[in-house]
């Protein structure tokens, strides 16, 4: 029943906010049940004293989150679901459910909420809408704004050891966006394109659909194969040294020397995925391959989604002096992918330290967490899982015993909210990624119980 | 002479605003001529006794415009060029200078400043960034967000007739990305892609980037030549039937149902780019083929870079029922390309009217722009130079008299701000696109008549 009352004077929030509010409380603690109808716009109307516009803002918003629907034609309903404590399911009429429309307490390959300071980077795009108008009503930069790539340029620099000028970058809305750049760049040279395997799959996908045959180099202890990548005759690698995804390798010095060199004599191309180097919590971040290199035959890749937020869509890529004029014909050829806002709220964000400020606040934050992740699996028996590569990142990888059917697991561990990533694309392997940036510290301990004692349940017979 | 005084308490702005505005001034006074050194920033903060961020602020903001450059560990110079009425030239070290960090009162292909009011935007953003930050923390849905898939839905049929359901759409960083998803789902079926020609060399590029033979079909003035895409072989092709770019041709209702017949016996697929069909100012807006097909074989494409602001990079397809299923093996192959943030203002600015308010005003801004374009043809003479396809959108097509070197024309236009685009790509055709977006009402004239007088000097001999 519906018996929903309001004093809207009782906060400054605004009222579709409230009532926002009030009705998703309602369905949480289910005192609103699952497929109960909801009363129709007009009626919400009449019963609370509030504009139409009021109610449609407060039901978009719970539709947007998926705490309600709207059913053909017959109006709004609670959505089917019940809640419980990390248990709540998903109503999904469609087998891959967006992830957004979930409602959810988290998903472990969330951000943590603390980890992002909202009232920066408003402050940063307010600048931008009130004081750079005049520039967001012409098109961009087609490399990316300059006033950004300054500040990448500067901050790779310092972080990372990298070298490079602002007009060797390139921005684009994604790493695959900026790998299809690199594909169509180089079609007509070659057709095969190397990957650490177990790797990036989706980094894989997109040399794929642009008809590059694949030649898959497996990653060892200390990163990739380079014999086995001499071997295979490819003239451009993916490698991602500083934090192998998903093994969660770091590249020997010896191995990065012997990378370049190979490089070197083959005329070949490195593209060095640095994605989560910054998250190192033991020991120093290791150089990475660009400089080292001194900028010739690698392609520097580094992205802000993981970094800052994953609503973002930023990446850049830095070219190597050599293939400038190889991407100038090229480049002028694509419209700019990234909204200049954003691009110019960036580089305030980033030329007022909050980049770095913000760095080094995750950095303790999913440091701590990784620390009470690495603890549970001390206390935690964990029969038939190791866990492995754990001193950087976001995530961890898990390797499962041959007689567990991680099918199984991935899937019942996903209706709990637990993202378990496998890494080898269509078939399943033996490794799993485990993303646990999303799980709240003091729930850690109960969220690997959960994935232990689901496994449990998945020995073959 | 560097001799700034000011008094920072005569206003509210901040500090670094207030001395960016106040060296600006001195620039485009001519009290700091071209190529002048300016004080380094500690002096700066010495003479004006602001702090360090002050001053790297206000000139990092004058980088970003353009008018000072930081040259080579030297220090800081004014830009190497002169402020004039209309005719001050972009210092450009580079031959193909980035538009938007040249010094410049306007160019004509901006968007009037006018016509966005960003009071409305910054509310849509501010409010996702205050109430909906947590969902900001998680990947966004592949197909890109439910509630702005939801608006557009609703949009496109109430203004264009168009029927679809919100998941029949997806949403990308550009028509370009958007076309190359579409060439990558083909390209195991078809090699050859037809477009209108002279068209969307833009568009072009994508497919041939991605190894499709291109179809060039002369455009007619009722539309496409529907014959010679039959005899083409091709199965896929690409027009823009409210409003063609660049000939303006409006295809007629006749030729509308001989391209579908087409797509019926030829098991075809017809892109249609409605890229400004609201922007009509005379007669009705004609209907899109999506409607009257019924949604069968054709992809419908719109875009917010025109109707909204540049700056942005949101664009849409919605993609025929018959194909959700091939896509549906394609698109979760591909993270979703633009700002979360973005998606979701976006979805309230529409949910709240904005857009539709919005839009009301530039096609009474730009209505207006049109006439008074038309007008100064009239009152102007201009041999040699001929006016088409003028009732709709932010630009007009100019055909040039056999006997002037267009090339010449562009080149010089181009150090006025005046942008001509050449239409055929890299061979300069007759024809060639004049944007008037971004000149005030006032100086319509003025602009017309530089644009005639510079074609005057250009009859070859």
């Amino acid at each position: 029943m519906f018996g929903l009352v309001l004093d809207f004077e009782l906060s400054n929030k605004p009222k579709y906010i409230q009532l926002y509010e009030a009705i998703k409380s309602e369905i949480e603690s289910g005192r609103l049940s699952k497929n109960e109808k909801l009363p129709s716009v007009r009626q919400l109307i009449g019963l609370l004293g509030v504009s139409k516009a009021t109610v449609e803002n407060a039901y978009q918003q719970l539709m947007v989150e998926g705490y309600i629907e709207s059913r053909n034609k017959s109006g709004y309903y609670v959505g089917d679901f019940e809640f419980g404590l990390m248990t709540q399911k998903a109503y999904s009429p469609n087998p891959n459910p967006p992830k957004a429309s979930r409602p959810k307490r988290f998903n472990t390959d969330d951000a943590e909420e603390s980890a992002f300071q909202f009232g920066e980077w408003k402050k940063a795009v307010n600048r931008v809408l009130e004081y750079e108008t005049k520039s967001l009503l012409s098109y961009g930069e087609v490399q990316g704004e300059s006033a950004l790539r300054h500040e990448i340029a500067q901050f790779v620099h310092q972080s990372r050891g990298v070298k490079c000028a602002p007009d060797q970058i390139v921005i684009g809305a994604g790493i695959q966006y900026l790998f299809s750049m690199i594909a169509i760049c180089f079609r007509n040279t070659t057709q095969k394109m190397a990957f650490e395997y177990p790797g990036f799959t989706k980094g894989m996908f997109v040399f794929e659909d642009l008809g590059y045959e694949m030649a898959r180099i497996p990653v060892e202890k200390d990163g990739i194969n380079v014999t086995a990548l001499e071997d295979s005759g490819a003239k451009m690698v993916y490698v991602s040294p500083s934090h192998q995804y998903p093994t969660g390798s770091i590249m020997t010095i010896k191995k990065r020397l012997q990378l370049l060199e190979w490089a070197r004599k083959n005329d070949g191309l490195i593209i060095e995925d640095d994605y989560d180097s910054l998250l190192r919590y033991e020991g120093y971040p290791v150089p990475a391959l660009q400089g080292l290199g001194e900028g010739a035959h690698v392609i520097y890749m580094g992205s802000f989604s993981k970094l800052l937020m994953p609503a973002l869509r930023i990446s850049f890529m830095i070219l190597p002096k050599q293939l400038m004029e190889r991407f100038a014909v090229l480049l002028p050829r694509y419209s700019q992918s990234v909204s200049k806002i954003d691009q110019l709220a960036l580089a305030h964000y980033m030329a007022e330290g909050a980049f770095e400020r913000h760095i080094r606040r995750i950095k303790k934050i999913y440091g701590r967490k990784n620390q009470l992740l690495v603890e549970a699996f001390k206390t935690i028996p964990h029969p038939g899982i190791a866990l492995v590569g754990s001193s950087s990142g976001l995530h961890v990888t898990l390797s499962f015993d041959a007689r567990i059917d991680l099918k199984g697991v991935t899937y019942e561990c996903a209706e709990l909210g637990i993202v378990l990533e496998s890494v080898a694309g269509e078939q399943l392997g033996r490794y799993v990624v485990f993303s646990y940036s999303g799980i709240p510290d003091h729930e850690m301990e109960m969220v690997v119980e959960k994935l232990v004692r689901v496994t449990q349940r998945h020995w073959h017979p």
